[in-house]
């Protein structure tokens, strides 16, 4: 079973992704890294710990990262994230104080410690801001050489982006920490808007988790009904897949379509943010990028459902 | 063999796919319909013509069609395409006048009457705007239902524009009309600039036309060195293989990795001229434009030199 570690702003959908690394039966989830986005650095770690207490596994450790982009001083939730995500994060639902505190050690020691020690054997899924695995590989460069896969929610290649037309929100929060990553060489997986808006969440979902009838299950349809009333484009009667999406795509890469490239990201002009092929290396050979640019919906859908289910089932 | 069509804004690279057209084995070439954009639409016209008796091939019928796009009421040619293609727009070397005079008969009323006859055993090419298409399209809707397969020319979905970070040069001169045939829901495979950029021509290829020491390789050779010193970004070593992509891609759709997708076209702002998937319909099933993300660049490379160095032999 390889080791995993998410990286969050938490957040709803990173909350579904959290919940889902717990279940699956593919990983060991060995820590949740922190960063900004969805929320404030600190409240999304805390809400990661929270979450896990619900789900039974307070044994998880979680650790607070960057509080900002490489290129800022500061990050302003932007007023979006409240409305999506509610003024907690987590669709303002009351979720009990986890009894675990958050880590003393920071979130980019941790991610140093944990690739040097299991290498190839680690799985980094990244579902924010890519700044917490930049500042990682930039302060120990070697990294790059060791580095396990990396999976990561952001971007969009073939549709229209979420905040431009040109750019993703996570990835528009730190250009400059995507475009080393995509530039990097290391074996990265984007899983972006080209297939988690083909992917949904409906309202008869989160009631076959109501049903379960535990805290979990209610917490859970509570969330993301809630975020399901923020989609207006599908009537609010489903959200997209956004950051559960990632996680599944490093259980199971097969039911995704990727196309291996050389990507860059742009930094500059109303294009900040976007994800594109580097056209200076269009005939270099090994591209290191694999954009997933297509998805088996109804199996990804089906397989996400059932596996919360399950989960909310043993949890309190 | 299968009927074939080429729309043309001749052009260097029209001419070359031209000349790959009458001498590949899986096409008969009926007719050429001219457009503007390379040049205006009479110069191109004509230059096909010219193309056409130097190859041996004056049996081919040219006729002229568009003048400008379906939103403008005139055309005005770009600098840059006198640069790209010269003044005259065949690298200005002087082609024979041809004998054969351009058809009376309209460009669309030819488009309308061939779809009419030959159905699905047609295929069209179109390397140009895409108003002549468009424009057959709309005064006969009835087309749509029994069009055969056509390869365009133009876009960019996973690479940048080549007149703007977002548009490419065909699509950009008419971007209606390629939103309504992208959306139109008939057969279309756009080989756009993320294969187009991915395949070249180099000096050394023409060297190879050149040393068959007839007229054509010779005229050939000098209108591609010409168009090759206008790629300062090879170092003006190497061109862009882009028009005659398309037409290889219509014979060997083998070598070509395609994306099926909803495809639409920005008409408005900063992107307009952008080709990009129909954020509207993720999850409709049944994409009818399959997008060329991919391509065997050696194979092309190799197929479309040799296959031009067969025809200048044999030519005058």
């Amino acid at each position: 079973m390889k080791k995993l570690i998410l990286d969050l702003d938490t957040g709803i959908d990173d909350s579904m992704a959290l919940a889902y690394a717990v279940e699956s039966s593919d990983f060991e989830l060995i820590g949740v890294t922190g960063t900004y986005g969805n929320v404030y650095t600190e409240v999304g770690a805390q809400n990661a710990l929270n979450v896990l207490q619900v789900l039974g596994h307070s044994d998880v450790p979680v650790y607070c990262g960057a509080k900002h982009s490489l290129h800022t001083e500061r990050y302003l939730r932007h007023e979006i994230s409240a409305k999506i995500h509610g003024e907690n994060g987590v669709g303002d639902v009351d979720l009990p104080m986890a009894s675990r505190p958050i880590e003393e050690k920071k979130a980019v020691d941790f991610l140093i410690w944990a690739i040097t020690k299991y290498r190839q054997d680690l799985v980094i899924v990244a579902t924010g801001p890519l700044t917490n695995l930049a500042l990682a590989l930039k302060q120990a460069p070697l990294l790059k050489e060791i580095i396990g896969p990396v999976v990561i929610m952001g971007g969009a290649l073939t549709v229209p982006g979420n905040v431009s037309p040109y750019a993703e929100a996570n990835i528009s929060k730190d250009p400059h920490a995507a475009k080393f990553l995509f530039e990097s060489g290391i074996d990265l997986t984007m899983v972006g808007l080209d297939v988690t808006e083909r992917s949904q969440l409906t309202k008869q979902d989160t009631q076959t988790w109501r049903q379960v009838q535990t805290m979990s299950g209610r917490v859970f349809a509570d969330m993301v009904d809630y975020y399901i009333a923020q989609h207006p484009h599908s009537g609010a009667t489903a959200s997209y897949l956004h950051d559960p999406s990632a996680v599944i795509c490093a259980a199971h890469p097969e039911w995704f379509t990727m196309l291996p490239m050389h990507m860059t990201v742009i930094t500059e002009g109303e294009g900040t943010g976007r994800t594109i092929g580097d056209p200076a290396k269009l005939r270099t050979p090994e591209p290191r990028v694999k954009v997933c640019v297509g998805v088996d919906s109804e199996k990804v859908e089906r397989h996400f459902v059932e596996t919360l289910t399950a989960l909310f089932r043993k949890a309190i």
